[in-house]
């Protein structure tokens, strides 16, 4: 099928505006661990797609899928032990203050099962997130989409979602402090909206960020902001949030970006990762507030706690284990990134390159000002990109970062091909 | 795994209160068409799974599944046959006013997509549900969970979403009225609630109904109610808003629970069956209304509009057709309803029998009084069909309604043997 006629009946059938990557879109029909093959038979590699994080198309996520659904598939209303056990195994990967899980079928519905925990269990409304965020596409989880905050002002009032800026190095809240008196400043602003809250009378119910401030351009924060954040939120009685959709199954190298990022969470929502591209998401916290979220809601998910969620969940966290994919993201990211830093100095067009693990950025600005976002300049390189055999895309919040998340089976030989591409795109741009 | 030391782990990993059937659950390990089998072996009958409508474990789907798996399962943001292909076949289901599809992983999630849509085009917010009904569990959706409406007032006043009564003849609104004067009656009921919003500000988006009523306990409904209905909203300049999550799907011996119901939504809600357990829902609309909605929104679901759901999603369709389901459900729904009906006379227990095709209400009421709901009965008969290996539960805005609701596969000879079972259930209650 010709892509403009696909694209055709696309938007027809789809409605028109059902989001496309590239200015040429691609049309792509098969996957296999790192790649992904179009109608030509043309290979690209995947440096975008962090769902199937096992691979595309990995047999033993196949097998389990395949063998569970040919056995049993059903509600969680009859007792049985496949989700009990990946319940059991996703706890275990915390520490002792996450016990219990509910399943769900997305990120935006573990997010809203996270915020509906924090908000039951303080009897308040009052949630911080930050100004560049996204948590999911709910009416409730939307509302903290890139809000913004009020300029000039301690809080916003936004209703029961505010925002504070989010935590960065390269473009301060103040310019010139110390790390200490940045992480300080970024601090009272929180402290700021806690205030608002208590004072208008929505109350403080907690703080959620995703642990690597991945939508915001993945920033280096200030050091020691995430712990005394948390300390702040617990000290005024909210419940801290960390939304590890992308940050956690082993993006960073480590479990969880909370880990890097120096906090311990009360509520971990988890997602894309999760089942290789089966709807599968979760979200954890104590026995206490799981507990008492379920008294209060009777929360039933018809997909969700599924004997094919559970095998297919298992199945995604053996390999993971299994082929030592931690350390495969940690050396092979550590690899990428630190040859990414080192085109920085030769090159105007990268103002920054930042990241963890298998999740890296690479901040385009103009030529000349190394803090001027160029988004435009991250679009075309993105393109080009493609050209090569590439897949990446663009983020930020300025959308001027091009990110960079494989799977996380991602190799070292792919690593040195891309950067080869990336040379040459750059070569281009520059020149 | 004994089962007492099951429930025991499920309530630490899931929490305490995740929702479990019957007095003694049961510990369920396989499926095979409309067979659910526990760790003992024991067979049960399923009467009431709906999501594994070409029934359990059923080898088409389990093949797609497992093909598709292997091919490629990514996100919707390249071009892929698959997805256009399902929401073109969806769309000619129904009539030419429908003919382009949001998809996403719940009814929930479509919901929220539905009442976004009438929200966005209308530019209003008020939304009109019944006072006994079920959309979903999102904060958005969830807002319409059985949330009455002030006695004696013409509308209530709950914000953005406000409730009519429920049409039916069982427990009329008017005693004595004609069914004509009955079905003007909700009429005014509904009209009242669009005049409410329409003075107080909050302006009329649009109605939304389950087709059948299904949450309501499958209520006979007045003859034209809801063909006005629908005349009514869009006189008032809102949209209607089908959710056939429950009701679509063949589920009544038609497509569609509208059908039936003699009315012609503008957005049709569909869900549970669509992936025989793979999560897979989807909002389908006018192509104006749903590029509206995604111009405003940019809408985006991660897990939605995969080649996964897409094969799957066809797969299922592809068994519906060629085995016939539509006349299956028709004639083995009509047999099972009649016999039904047919011991009404004689047991006092048995206050109506409703329904359509392979969705079948029996109302338990307490003796002597035929309108007198007696949820206990209910619950004990589902515990005692149980127990002869019949799977049912209850349902209805008093919980009276023992609720018949097999896969679409079910065949005459179950419903002869599940008639046994009822018989001897009844004469064990009712001596």
């Amino acid at each position: 099928m010709d892509t403009t006629m696909l694209a055709a009946r696309r938007d027809r059938a789809l409605g028109a505006g059902a989001p496309l990557f590239y200015d040429r879109p691609i049309h792509i029909v098969r996957g296999e661990g790192t790649y992904l093959f179009d109608a030509e038979g043309r290979r690209y590699v995947d440096m975008y797609n962090n769902v199937p994080c096992v691979g595309h198309a990995n047999p033993h996520v196949v097998e389990a899928m395949a063998r569970q659904q040919a056995t049993l598939n059903v509600h969680s209303r009859y007792l049985h032990e496949g989700i009990v056990a990946l319940a059991e195994r996703l706890a275990a990967l915390h520490g002792p203050a996450i016990e219990s899980v509910v399943f769900s079928c997305s990120g935006t519905e573990a997010n809203e099962v996270a915020l509906r925990i924090a908000r039951g269990a303080t009897g308040r409304q009052g949630i911080v997130c930050t100004n560049a965020t996204y948590h999911g596409n709910s009416e409730a989880v939307g509302k903290m989409t890139r809000i913004g905050e009020a300029p000039g002002s301690g809080h916003n009032s936004q209703g029961d979602v505010r925002a504070i800026p989010f935590p960065e190095t390269l473009r301060p809240l103040v310019p010139g402090a110390s790390e200490a008196e940045l992480a300080e400043a970024y601090l009272e602003r929180l402290r700021g909206v806690i205030r608002g809250f208590e004072e208008d009378g929505t109350g403080f119910a907690g703080l959620i960020v995703c642990s690597i401030f991945a939508n915001e351009g993945l920033p280096d924060v200030p050091a020691g902001f995430m712990a005394r954040a948390a300390e702040m939120v617990r000290a005024a009685g909210g419940l801290v949030i960390a939304d590890e959709v992308q940050a956690g199954y082993a993006r960073t190298g480590r479990w969880w970006g909370y880990e890097g990022a120096g906090f311990t969470p009360d509520i971990v929502v988890t997602g894309k990762p999760m089942g290789n591209g089966l709807p599968l998401a979760a979200t954890a916290a104590s026995k206490a507030l799981v507990d008492g979220f379920r008294a209060r809601t009777r929360y039933f998910n018809t997909f969700a706690s599924s004997p094919l969620q559970a095998a297919v969940g298992m199945a995604v966290l053996d390999v993971i284990e299994r082929d030592g994919l931690l350390d495969n993201v940690a050396r092979v990211g550590a690899a990428l990134k630190a040859a990414l830093a080192e085109r920085k100095p030769r090159c105007a067009a990268i103002g920054d390159v930042r990241g963890h693990g298998l999740f890296i950025g690479v901040e385009m600005v103009k030529g000349g000002d190394a803090l001027d976002p160029d988004p435009e300049q991250a679009i075309a390189v993105v393109n080009r990109l493609k050209d090569r055999g590439f897949l990446t895309s663009n983020a930020g919040a300025f959308r001027n970062v091009v990110k960079i998340r494989p799977p996380l089976v991602f190799a070292r030989h792919d690593a040195d091909a891309f950067l080869e591409a990336f040379d040459a795109t750059i070569a281009e741009i520059d020149g």
